[in-house]
């Protein structure tokens, strides 16, 4: 551990040299704790180190697994050895979907298989697969209007991405909208502005008013071939196979270790992102990259001996994926203590070079984290947006917590969400380290500053 | 068929104007008639749907595929209805070699799927496959030096990209080096600067002194996976399972087809690609594109009645990927005319934006390709470049033939290069049409001229 006693020597003479506008500016007053934060997360190897470990080590972690488990396991008795109190995991119980086997082959006009991935809570084909009959559509609208075409086929959704927003609606909505139109099965074009044959799985959701027929993703490769077959009139004939199923909810938990206030201890900053992953890949950028970069800047206050006024709080939920049910425990677990977190941030939109954040809070919340940001400038990442805030963190912002989501260079994150290729060697170390650093200085600048961030007046 | 009277009026207009200047630059005479190519090139998108309806009906076309030899039927009875000259296929026996099933699995430290290609020519493992410890190595020298730790292990080259030059030796030297060592088996990591867990297939060598051992390709991400584990002093074992073949050679063809020269159709300028491709993806850029847009190029011609001095013929040469049987059949069949062969042109490096052309032959006949080089620079396709050509024509460029291959914007080029990903989404319309345009004029011009190309002097 290095003993910076210089550089402590220098706040002080500063200090004393410049106490008023210190006192006037208590955001200004903070940059030598975030320079010795950014300085140690940008030399923090160890943290990279132990990214990559937790990846390679555990793999992908999807709800109900072994390995997620396993991961909870070894990141609480991890949190310990770094000496985070109130280490902790807080029970949740998750929904176990299991992929089983799986395949899409092209039968007509030629044989091919499809590489492709059932989405999460698609129920299975028979045994024996669906062979029917392909229509492709480029939209909802088209395929009310083909809505007679339809029946006892299975709809095919050519959608080519535009933001994810709007793309990732024939992916939760596309069974329901086929099986409404008398469908047998679903497939959607993958939602990615890029593919390398690359098949992306992710949620879907059913109706009680419709029948639950089998939604599963191909490539865009795949898609827009079969959509030019059928623009030549070719009768277009896929089986699909799936073996998909829903088994009882299992045991999970959130992971919790915490830096608790020196003043303040039941004021908290919450910060983390999600533990599980899909069932593919390694989860590395979704969102592994996310929890770890959160937990080293937690670590890194401790060792530089930063304990900020109020608690800090390293969460790392379960379930976002397909469920979100880590997010509705920690905030039915926590309800009393919600009007005492001034901030919850969340990493979860992978650990690229990171620009700033987005915020959701009042305007006033938002002028004193903007003024944190500006104590990021000089790794420029310093940009705060209005709106944003995160999947686990939903559910307490929507009980007033104020709330931010890290934003990073998201060029290439839609390129590798929900494949085998969210891999460890997809990210930067330099750029992980200063999502380290841009967690650690805006979590101890909120939790440290003294007055908690004002919440928008009630209405 | 278009009828450009007014434009073959200008040209006449033009020539009476200023007919020293016509006669004194030859080449700068051809620049209306490289126009009216470029412009019709340009307007052709009937060849970008031939290419996309090729790729889709035939799909990849490996050496001793139906597919292979239902693409060359078609393209002969095309090139008829297009009414080239000449069109005929010319025999070939090609290698054929069979994938079957294969499959790599770690199984220590932990069970994971590893997406693997075998590479061409290797032998099968034994039914059961070949389950053993792994050793990682970062070049030939560093094998070397641990010789000894790689007997009985199935050695995996973890290579990172430099060049293709420098990186494919491991896919086609590997086998060899593992085997000196005593391995039972090895692997590369696939040959590419990025990946999205996509496995690269490629030609591979033996050598008749050490033992033939099984070779295949993983993906970047998983070998550099399994390095990590080492450096870790993890223990790797992994089953390596393959059932390739090695069937007898199977007929194929050079598919052919001519405009013959006005005045001299014995002297002939030879252009094209190769036909087939690995059997993988759809072979777009590799090499569909270069053959349709070759073919495309002569066709032009025809249909804008340039029929130029010589005789301008289109090759889609055969099993260019393992064996080059075509390229040498072409050579021996044509043996007695390659003195009269002014210039061979290759388009194999993909059909993306078209930069100009790499050239092999003499000074004098630099320079005029050079000044062919500028009718292209309207479409920014004009650097001539020393040195080039392509593995189809390097046999008669070898006797002397002058040679060149199409260079063209290769950023993407090693991503899709022998993968599933090499379809036709990876390319665009107005990119391919502008090869079909460089390969127009360099084609017309080098036809067209009075004199042929000057070869080097005969030492």
């Amino acid at each position: 551990m290095r003993r910076p006693v210089l550089i402590v020597s220098g706040i002080l003479a500063l200090s004393a040299a410049a106490p008023t506008a210190a006192q006037q500016d208590p955001v200004a007053a903070l940059k030598p704790a975030a320079d010795r934060l950014i300085d140690a997360a940008l030399a923090d190897t160890a943290a990279w180190e132990r990214l990559t470990y937790f990846v390679d080590r555990f793999g992908n972690r999807f709800s109900g697994s072994e390995s997620l488990e396993a991961a909870h396991d070894w990141i609480l008795a991890e949190m310990e050895r770094d000496g985070l109190e109130n280490v902790r995991g807080e029970p949740v119980m998750v929904p176990r979907w299991v992929r089983g086997e799986e395949s899409a082959t092209l039968i007509e006009p030629r044989r091919q298989e499809l590489p492709m991935l059932g989405l999460g809570g698609s129920i299975a084909t028979p045994p024996e697969g669906i062979t029917a009959e392909v229509l492709v559509v480029s939209s909802f609208d088209e395929l009310e209007r083909r809505a007679a075409e339809a029946r006892g086929k299975i709809v095919l959704f050519d959608v080519p991405f535009t933001t994810y927003g709007e793309t990732v609606r024939y992916r939760s909505q596309g069974a329901i909208a086929a099986a409404r139109a008398g469908a047998v099965a679903s497939l959607i074009r993958s939602v990615t502005p890029f593919s390398m044959k690359t098949p992306h799985t992710g949620g879907m959701a059913y109706s009680d008013d419709v029948p639950r027929i089998p939604h599963a993703a191909i490539t865009v490769e795949d898609a827009m071939l079969l959509h030019r077959l059928q623009d030549r009139g070719e009768r277009i004939v896929v089986t699909l196979r799936m073996s998909a199923q829903t088994l009882p909810d299992a045991e999970s938990k959130n992971v919790i270790g915490e830096l608790r206030g020196r003043e303040l201890p039941d004021e908290i900053v919450v910060l983390g992102g999600h533990t599980d992953s899909w069932d593919v890949g390694q989860g590395a950028m979704d969102d592994a990259g996310g929890v770890i970069a959160a937990w080293e800047a937690v670590r890194l206050m401790k060792e530089l001996g930063l304990r900020p006024r109020r608690t800090v709080r390293v969460v790392g939920w379960t379930n976002e994926e397909n469920g979100l049910r880590g997010a509705t425990a920690y905030r039915d677990a926590h309800r009393d203590e919600l009007d005492r977190h001034v901030l919850a941030i969340e990493s979860d939109a992978g650990v690229f070079k990171p620009l700033g954040y987005g915020f959701t809070g009042s305007d006033e919340a938002f002028e004193i984290v903007s003024a944190i940001g500006a104590l990021l400038e000089r790794i420029d990442a310093g940009t705060i947006t209005r709106g944003g805030g995160g999947a686990d963190i939903g559910p307490i912002m929507q009980l007033g917590v104020p709330g931010m989501g890290l934003n990073v260079d998201g060029s290439r994150y839609f390129w590798y969400h929900h494949t085998d290729a969210d891999t460890i060697d997809k990210l930067d170390m330099r750029e992980f380290l200063e999502c380290v650093a841009s967690l650690a200085v805006m979590a101890y600048a909120a939790a440290e500053l003294p007055a908690p961030l004002p919440r928008a007046a009630q209405e």
